[in-house]
């Protein structure tokens, strides 16, 4: 075979995998260690033919897949991988290039800053913000912290209870004290909780779609309180960051202009394959300072050029502009806003099959596309029902615990939902 | 157009890229904001077909790509997107899963686990060792040093002033002190001077294959010292780890048995496209204990499972287990060690070239593939003579600098290097 040939079955396989994937248990139905019983203890000494691996593709890795692309995948936050994303990721492996420096393809690091502002203008983001692709938001978080950390060495960083454990992550990392702030009755930083225990503090990190429940921190009223007192401000907009292609969700980015960095992850809602964050920041020459260092061996003379490696922890840096180009440039701002709405729509309307049935009740606002109930009872009640619901293999939720009860969670996210989808979820939570 | 035709059209465009990369120049020949002016400003309002990405990407792109695929790429690392590697991570995004969790893809884990033990067992290396994979080395080094830091809060890291630009990013992150240690004549750590300099010390970064000259820092001696103080030892084999597939290069990873963790990079000799970087260590409980960090929402009631977020920095993780194990499988242990054999060959032969020739001087040791060297004469005359190599988009070279003197570099590292190819280079360095 060449390698036009088991590109084409790739190919083939792939098209084939997303035409099926609906008909998979969404759920890996297997048994820790089975997966790794099934494939030999040693590498082969001789090389074998790629086919192999699309065989063992099938009859081995599959059944131990948990399918994200699903389109009954409505736990975490739900991701689409698009076709125009999935393709660009292709090249982008054939292309191998490392954007660490401007020189080491100038393509890669002129399309990221020509994608991030693509993007910037999508979400009605500030003119002039410079914005980097990181893997995750744990990344950019992590970055938007150590450049905190370059003004306000050993303060802390704030953030509400609700914000997500990659703050926690970070600023282990960067050894900076953590303070929670508590939230008011919709899972919202207070800002009232906030006021007073800035003094010398390093950041406050607000969000904007929490994991748990999608609340929106006030970041207006926030972002007085960090210009009052000096201290950075980073808005966690992962998950809704997205949201704002469609006017009607702007309001989730009220003050973001007033931030010092944000994070949205294409990758969450906007139909790119993992990995894809995009972190801006108004201050970037001071994400430079935390990053930057050239050894002798990756100077150049090139000038007036920026060099992506000095604004984030790795050197190395996959060409993912690529994708994060193809999916902007695929789907356009209609098609975006067209995704996002529907999957708006899905959940609101689970919302309301939930609120027109007794015995069940909705425990948080779902300004977005998730949706966090449960079923009067227990705990355990609501914790067994989640766990038979996953174990059909037709869908796949999650759960969180708010106010100390377990709550399930119904995400809307994959590109391939239809009403029909969410219509069985419910099926299945009223009849188990 | 269906899926199945952009599909296809983009493994045909991928293999004709790979089949004719030879004739591309192989440093992009562009000047700073080139490609981006060819760019509209704007992103579409209404989605294009993905046949329109894929004629940019020839129109507009690829005159700014830089080509690491490219047989005469000769600077810092040279390295291959190999094909399973490169259809594997087609695969990998059509699949989209995220293997934070085990249960968030069972197979994904998994196959991490049997892939990094194949690698582990293809280099010789102890036992079990647990092995997990990262983007890159900067941030596996960056991993190891924050379980270092678990044991010795604050205490320095010390490394030889060879040592990768990571290791400094990755203590000024977690806030530990950087101390240099001086080399020998073959810019190898002295444990002479190193003794002495450990007490209080967090951890010792030692290098087998440094970035400029591939030296091998002396590990045993090293390990001996890391005992006596009970420092951590860090081993960044980034590089020359692969080496090891070949019992004649296992030497240089003598003492590594005693080490608390060691990075080799796939993605750099090992034909695997970027990113993959694998870390090992003999005590993942501290690893895991400087990252583990499980909030509700990602909770899950399965036992005796590896939930590989622990591990490292990101929560999110793409399956980069999947190209690994295709690399491993498509070209097995023979495969793997014809390739890295015919690299040192091929740059051993330059060296031979080198030597014979009156006007020219090797001013490292080259054990692998890589040759530092230089043109008897000035500082700017090796600079200018760089210059004009790879303006000529025929071969690209990158230089570093040893005892104060501009050195020029051939690394070879690609699949498709011939004897011609580095021949070419040898010519172009003589006539220019």
């Amino acid at each position: 075979m060449t390698f036009t040939d088991d590109a084409a079955a790739t190919a083939e396989w792939v098209a084939s995998y997303l035409g099926g994937v609906r008909d998979l248990p969404v759920l890996a139905q297997v048994e820790p260690g089975q997966i790794r019983a099934a494939l030999p203890a040693s590498p082969p000494e001789q090389g074998e033919p790629f086919q192999a691996v699309l065989a063992d593709l099938d009859r081995v890795l599959l059944p131990g897949i948990t399918h994200w692309n699903h389109p009954r995948f409505f736990a975490y936050f739900a991701i689409s991988g698009s076709e125009p994303g999935i393709l660009a990721e292709l090249v982008a492996a054939a292309l191998n290039v490392n954007a660490m420096l401007w020189r080491t393809s100038p393509a890669a690091t002129e399309l990221e800053e020509v994608a991030v502002d693509w993007l910037r203008q999508l979400l009605g983001l500030p003119d002039g913000l410079h914005g980097h692709i990181e893997d995750t938001a744990s990344t950019s978080t992590l970055a938007a912290l150590a450049a905190a950390r370059q003004l306000r060495p050993g303060g802390a960083v704030l953030c509400s209870e609700h914000a997500h454990s990659s703050v926690d992550k970070a600023a282990r990392l960067l050894g900076l004290p953590l303070e929670k702030v508590a939230v008011d009755a919709e899972f919202r930083l207070s800002p009232a909780a906030l006021a007073g225990r800035l003094d010398g503090a390093a950041a406050v990190v607000a969000t904007v779609g929490t994991t748990s429940t999608t609340s929106v921190d006030p970041v207006p009223e926030i972002a007085e309180l960090c210009a009052e007192a000096g201290a950075w401000l980073h808005v966690d907009a992962a998950y809704a960051g997205s949201a704002a292609v469609c006017e009607e969700h702007r309001w989730a980015l009220a003050g973001v202009e007033r931030a010092d960095s944000l994070v949205v992850n294409p990758h969450k809602w906007l139909l790119t394959p993992v990995d894809c964050s995009v972190l801006y920041t108004s201050r970037p020459d001071v994400l430079r300072d935390a990053f930057s260092l050239v050894p002798e061996y990756l100077r150049t003379g090139d000038e007036d050029v920026t060099n992506l490696m000095d604004y984030g922890p790795a050197l190395g840096r996959r060409f993912r502009a690529l994708k994060l180009w193809a999916v902007l440039r695929c789907y356009g701002r209609a098609g975006l806003q067209a995704v996002i709405r529907e999957h708006v729509r899905l959940a609101h309307l689970f919302a309301g099959w939930l609120e027109a049935e007794p015995g069940w009740e909705i425990v948080a606002p779902y300004p977005f596309s998730v949706v966090c109930f449960r079923r009067r009872g227990s705990d355990e009640e609501n914790e067994t029902l989640l766990e038979r619901v996953n174990a059909t293999g037709e869908v796949f939720l999650s759960h969180t615990r708010l106010d100390g009860r377990y709550v399930l969670r119904l995400a809307v996210g994959n590109l391939r939902t239809s009403e029909g989808d969410v219509r069985r979820a419910w099926e299945l939570l009223q009849s188990l």
